[in-house]
């Protein structure tokens, strides 16, 4: 079966807005083997959403549709879909009462435009959205579908997994295939592949795929495979043997699976071992422990951190030595050190992770240049710290640094040679 | 005059890569003065590529087209347009000797098929790739264009840049359109809307264009007017004038303009008053401290903050009363103002802001349910505090906790109330 995607914004023909639904609503569809033939983008105009909708129809069993439903002048999505499928709008009692108590429970005051958002197509069916305004739409017309929903992408997400992917499999019938992700970090996309170019050789002999996803700082690498007849669990049992054997071959780099994050994977070795976390941070700014708190639950192993981005805070707050600042420098092994055993001290906690780098774009020296980092790992036993050098991008050397630390963390727990 | 991009690959519909190359493009060609009218993603197919074409000149006056001029057999573009420009492919001297060059220099052996990147169609001019190996072309058919440039995005833009758009501006004559946004924080697009109402109007009556453009804890407006006869500068001075006025109605909100940050903008603002900063974060975790520290040059103004996770961090290194966090607990004005002035104290910093809430999705109660937090500014003259509640995402919370607390800071300084 096949599927399209029409996107409708000017913020995203202007260039405003990345267009990120589409590839999150393509990699889905193809996780419930539905093959995504077309995206297009067109502009809040009624006569090209109408245009865009039978050229779509003509082709596909399936029509997605992003954007064009909120409260402003601009959007006209809704009530084009109503004409186009030849119907009126009502309002939506049930819908009423979701969007007033959305209001009401921000103790926000609720606008006339707000209420028109309950007023929706006769006979579409309505997908709740529980975390906006705008409701998702499904219409059917000769035996197709077309879904429309808001643009803002985690409510999108949110109706689709809430509502719409089991309805799309309901109405379809569609056969699986059957994807899952092993989550690697500290080891560039070739050098992984030479390293276990046999193992992704005897997965491909058996009728399975192999994607290598890049990102900064990771690789993910992405097994597929088609359940047919009814054989999930026989493939699905094949990809975890696979998967299994990566693990061993390359534990250091392999850190997770599927939506794991290392941030969550190190939170859940802490809490197992009833061990605590306590951060230091100077070219990261934050960023490790935005990382760390992004999961729920972590303030059960999470003690703090000390953003010390001045000589004066990592003195006062983590008792780095004046004398280490004055000879080495900030950014240097030592001080690395006695941040990290700082802030272990202050927080009181297992381990601390600490990091100082210039991050950039100024700043370098040819002894320092732009992206060198020290990142040091404090434990009951030791203190150990090692250079890092990324390249010029600030934000990507923030990011990378703080994946290297949480990753290299991850090693030292599991090796128990901090402790 | 009307564009139209399209874009080849699989590795987009399947989700494995999203699509940048349209949003820059799009932004480019607005820039120009041309109007992007679709943008369209297709498969790597010859028959889908013609079909694709056919349909976006009936349309436009030019193509934009990037993706599937790799080496590799599942690229096919150059093959496909050259039968469909009615021409053949032959060996460019020029481009064979750029691109043996290109492999000498990198000491990397060349192979047959990257000797057959210089094999281009006749009646195409070659748009020089100095970044890699596959060249942009440019076909020209009964006055309209089209442009075949690789997927690489820095490859695509470096082609742009270097010819592509100085040939379209040759080509078609074009009058740029003029686009300015403005950033607001702190109210929703419904309430925006109905207070600057009348303002919206006057604008439109002038012929000028207004998109509302909503994130997390953000809404921009984006005004636009096309420059019709030379009348560019007159154009844009319409458009100050608007946003000088929209700017003086709501100050509070509209905290900046086109790819300005918050942080950035706070972070001038400290750096003209010679001023700095502390932060003493509870459930934004570290976020704010990271938005202020992706700005380059900040730790002119930044001297670091604290992420207290837990009660002991916060009296060990906020200086927080145990008093206070046992009577009010630690989402409370009381102690989030304590946390304000202990990180003010300790970093020696002008001004301080704090947070401490539920960002959930747990840890909720009916006194202070999941989404409650308050927010603290410490500066030499008092300290403040609110309370705000926000919804059940904890990613959200943290977002727009982060984005709030930075724009209550720049109100405090901008009146100077703190101090």
């Amino acid at each position: 079966m096949i599927a399209e995607i029409i996107t409708i914004g000017d913020e995203i023909l202007i260039g405003q807005t990345i267009d990120t639904n589409s590839a999150w609503l393509g990699e889905q569809l193809s996780l419930q083997g539905i093959r995504l033939n077309r995206i297009v983008t067109i502009s809040d105009v009624p006569a090209e959403i109408i245009h865009a909708v039978d050229e779509s129809f003509s082709r596909a069993d399936l029509v997605l549709m992003t954007g064009g439903l909120g409260p402003t002048q601009d959007d006209v999505t809704k009530e084009t879909l109503a004409q186009y499928f030849d119907t009126t709008l009502e309002m939506h009692q049930e819908v009423l009462e979701g969007i007033t108590a959305f209001f009401t429970s921000r103790g926000r005051e609720m606008l006339e435009v707000n209420r028109k958002q309950a007023e929706l197509p006769k006979n579409a069916d309505i997908l709740m959205n529980a975390r906006g305004t705008a409701m998702g739409m499904w219409f059917e017309k000769n035996g197709k579908v077309l879904i429309s929903m808001p643009g803002v992408p985690y409510e999108m997400k949110g109706i689709m997994r809430d509502f719409g992917f089991e309805k799309i499999r309901n109405f379809f019938h569609t056969q699986p295939i059957i994807h899952k992700t092993v989550l690697t970090q500290g080891i560039g996309e070739s050098f992984l592949a030479e390293t276990i170019s046999d193992w992704e050789t005897a997965l491909r002999n058996e009728g399975m795929f192999l994607a290598y996803l890049p990102s900064p700082g990771m690789v993910k690498l992405r097994i597929s495979g088609y359940a047919e007849n009814g054989n999930a669990d026989k493939i699905e049992n094949r990809i975890d043997h696979y998967i299994k054997e990566l693990r061993r071959r390359v534990p250091e780099f392999a850190f997770g699976s599927d939506r794991e994050t290392i941030a969550e994977v190190v939170g859940n070795m802490l809490q197992e071992r009833k061990q605590t976390l306590a951060l230091a941070e100077s070219c990261t700014g934050g960023f490790i422990a935005h990382l760390v708190t992004s999961i729920a639950g972590s303030s059960a192993h999470f003690m703090g951190g000390v953003v010390a981005y001045s000589n004066e805070a990592k003195i006062n707050l983590l008792e780095v030595s004046p004398d280490s600042l004055a000879s080495e420098g900030a950014v240097s092994e030592k001080v690395v050190k006695e941040m990290a055993n700082g802030a272990r001290k202050k927080f009181n906690a297992t381990f601390a992770v600490a990091t100082s780098g210039v991050a950039g774009p100024d700043g370098g020296t040819d002894e320092k240049p732009v992206g060198t980092v020290w990142i040091a790992l404090a434990g009951p036993k030791k203190t150990v710290a090692k250079k890092v050098i990324f390249g010029k991008s600030r934000s990507r050397t923030i990011t990378v640094s703080a994946l290297t630390a949480l990753n290299w963390l991850r090693n030292e727990i599991f090796k128990s040679e901090l402790e």
